[in-house]
């Protein structure tokens, strides 16, 4: 047994100042590492080496030291991100982050403060980043919010609180048993795959989730949602929550969302947007206008690690009324009882009380570094910037015969293929799946895939502060050359 | 409207060496900031003009530069954090944190990888560590899991899992609507807040949440567990799911779990641990015997950011079946599709399908690190010296006649009072709350409060890798002088 007097080697470091040489050296490693970014391929495939390395490598039970751990993650896992971090990187939806977010995140991790509540400044500078928020995306004083790990989360929590707030009954106690009406959501074919995950979660079952069909522009039909609405109220259902969505994941539409608005608060709904990325569209003036309605809606969720491009994880769920997150999530135990003065005394904000994680790490400050450091216009200016990317690409696609535009470009995300003249759908989706692996195989550029109306696209989604003109030149040029290369074969 | 070609100051450094120095300074900053920590109060409230700062400063539309924004930073963010990374500070159940770890999440965030999937380096990292976790919790090869934000993420996630797997109906596309009997869960009264907000969130409600009462020794009593559940199954409901606690909030008591195992597989329940510090004991051979049946459980949830030393946020869910995560949380998008080659080849594991959480932070590579680094035995023998510590403060409040133990020890959680001969209770409870704000504020030491049976507890919770033997004689001596000169106002 030990004793507490026995000695054991530190979890700190031995040797301070040799690991302050190491750290150094990790330091200048990862700056030159995104420094040179580009010059690296897009994405490129682990050797199989590499793979058994990280799959079979029996736990450690003694230590190798950290000069050595680290050089095995120089060896073994750096050179084979996903890619998001490059230039030529399109793919899903990502941000890119920057080697000043990165830092902030270690900032944050030396203080590592538990930002569920307590007397402390961490819980100061979220709120701050919350408030800033919800300026920008003009939601009114005494709206509240909390920042999560990721647009699932902020949406999955969104959606709780609407249903707290509009089950008409106590759903906290009760749950979904019981003699009360079934509840139900209302959202476009197009919304993310966040929702069916909720519904799921959140015990209301995915046929609670009503799919309602999107117009030519892939925004949803307002008018075939009230029409859903009435016959469920009919049927004996309760609507409870209608979800618009600022930019879809597929084509980067955007709901009507005046209209949603309008509908929501003719029927009691509670209003939801989904503005995973889309949201942050509100950060460049001349995109505001694609947003009208998005400032009236009920709770909000998006993403600063999409296209606020910070690095993973950090989104934001704001809501209209910051009571209604405490209605939704507070709970008292004896052992967070709070004081008048001292750790306790709350005098901030009790987030703990405001979603259901307790202990809530320090993201907060890459967003209110980076807010402060390179201010809001800034980052608003690159996001119309992607946007004007997308159009050129647009543009470069539609101009070149042997591609074809496969959705309109609202935003900023761009779906096309290589035409393939002569040849049926199926044979023209299996070369441009052919066509997308050899991009990201060869090193070129990685967008990712997907099927619009039935039709493989390229599709290209643009939240990447580093990529410059000549990328787009440069990844048009190239599906015209795999196209010609794989169509010979 | 911009332009692609627009010039824009980029959101990476604009001068990558002026950056890089401004980065080293915020290293040796930082690791001075934790060698020296020992120098500081153990915590310490924020002046008026700092809270004044971190509350009405108005959003930055304009950028102040980096190095601007790293001195606010240091002026009014990192001198006021909880203080959890002090060699004092006992409250609640958090971890410390290393220097080392904080690096391996600034080299996490420069890589920046999502990790839901993709073909990736990250991916096997982080399947790598939870497979060694799974080893270290003596859970069987075959098992799966997912690193999530916290220990009520991780417990969360469990009894959604349970519930899939013991509804006994599709709950995923029905919910808890209809005609099927109603769910409930079994845990001890003593079970931490996570499991009421699960309920809630989950759409059981927390009426479906069943309290058992404890023992003397506030571990679960099966035998009244299993009145219940007879009861409840006589009364038309399905018992889904026993939840086991290894090292409660409140004293770090521990289920009984091989009874609960038992009663489990008897009645067809799922059987969940909530390990979030506790189950780390298992680390140590000496406190393994304390977590027999723990490897019996279907789903185990636990921290690395408490008893792991990591910092903020880290933990792990455990399930005896990969499968069943996949049966729970997986779903289908066109623009997830997997490919044989490339970047969607997803021949590691994609582990969006196994938890909500689509993008997902590189937490994985503290972990994958810290292992290598010092290897588990030596994070075992922290673990263990922590326990040590716990008796050790024991056997100092036992010794001394002014104090009095309110809680078994049976792992590292000590509650005691200033017992105060000759007041009533009422009297003890405003003194001890009294000697705790002062310890506090006086920048002493950092245990949290609570009430034990109705008496108010000064409760130190050890996980923390700085303590020294004399920081409890510090402690105890503080105790003693703050009860003698409040107790002559």
């Amino acid at each position: 047994m030990t004793t507490p007097s026995d000695p054991l080697p530190p979890l700190d470091p031995s040797d301070w100042e040799a690991y302050r040489a190491l750290a150094h050296r990790m330091l200048d490693d990862s700056l030159d590492y995104l420094r040179d970014v580009r010059t690296r391929p897009a994405w490129r495939p682990m050797p199989a080496e590499v793979r058994h390395a990280l799959t079979d490598e029996p736990l450690p039970r003694t230590g190798v030291g950290d000069a050595q751990a680290y050089d095995d993650f120089v060896r073994l896992v750096r050179p084979f991100p996903n890619g998001n971090i490059h230039p030529r990187f399109w793919g899903w939806v990502m941000g890119t982050g920057t080697p000043q977010a990165a830092m902030a995140d270690f900032l944050s991790s030396v203080m590592n403060p538990n930002v569920g509540g307590l007397e402390q400044s961490p819980v100061l500078v979220e709120r701050q980043v919350v408030r800033w928020c919800a300026q920008l995306m003009g939601f009114p004083e005494g709206s509240g919010g909390i920042l999560l790990s990721g647009g699932t989360m902020a949406n999955v929590m969104g959606l709780a609180v609407a249903r707290q707030e509009r089950a008409g009954y106590d759903v906290r106690a009760e749950g979904h048993g019981g003699a009360h009406p079934r509840l139900v959501v209302y959202a476009s074919t197009e919304v993310h795959g966040w929702l069916k995950k909720a519904c799921e979660l959140l015990g209301l079952g995915n046929t609670a989730f009503r799919r309602v069909p999107v117009r030519d522009d892939f925004s949803v039909d307002p008018a075939a949602m009230a029409a859903m609405i009435a016959e469920d109220r009919a049927a004996g259902l309760r609507p409870c929550c209608i979800i618009g969505t600022a930019g879809t994941v597929q084509t980067g539409a955007t709901d009507d969302l005046d209209a949603l608005a309008d509908l929501a608060t003719r029927e009691g709904c509670w209003f939801h947007v989904d503005g995973a990325f889309g949201a942050m569209a509100a950060l460049a003036p001349s995109l505001q206008p694609q947003l009208r309605g998005m400032g009236r809606a009920d709770s909000l969720a998006f993403d600063l690690h999409k296209w606020g491009y910070l690095p993973f994880d950090i989104a934001v769920l704001l809501t209209r009324e910051d009571a209604a997150l405490v209605r939704t999530f507070s709970m008292q135990a004896a052992y967070l009882a709070s004081e008048t003065r001292g750790l306790m005394a709350q005098t901030g904000i009790f987030f703990a009380d405001r979603g259901i994680e307790l202990t809530r790490s320090f993201k907060a400050l890459k967003a209110w570094m980076q807010f402060r450091a390179v201010g809001t216009d800034l980052l608003g200016a690159h996001i119309a910037r992607n946007v004007a990317q997308a159009r050129h690409l647009e543009a470069l696609v539609r101009a070149e015969p042997t591609l074809e535009l496969l959705a309109p470009v609202p935003l900023n995300i761009v779906n096309f293929r290589y035409a393939a003249a002569g040849r049926d759908d199926a044979a023209r989706d299996a070369l441009n799946r052919a066509i997308l692996i050899e991009l990201q195989e060869r090193g070129i550029a990685a967008p990712s895939g997907t099927t619009i109306r039935g039709r493989f696209a390229i599709r290209v989604a643009i939240t990447n502060h580093r990529s410059g003109d000549d990328d787009f030149a440069a990844l048009v040029a190239a599906v015209v050359r795999l196209g010609r290369e794989l169509s010979t074969d």
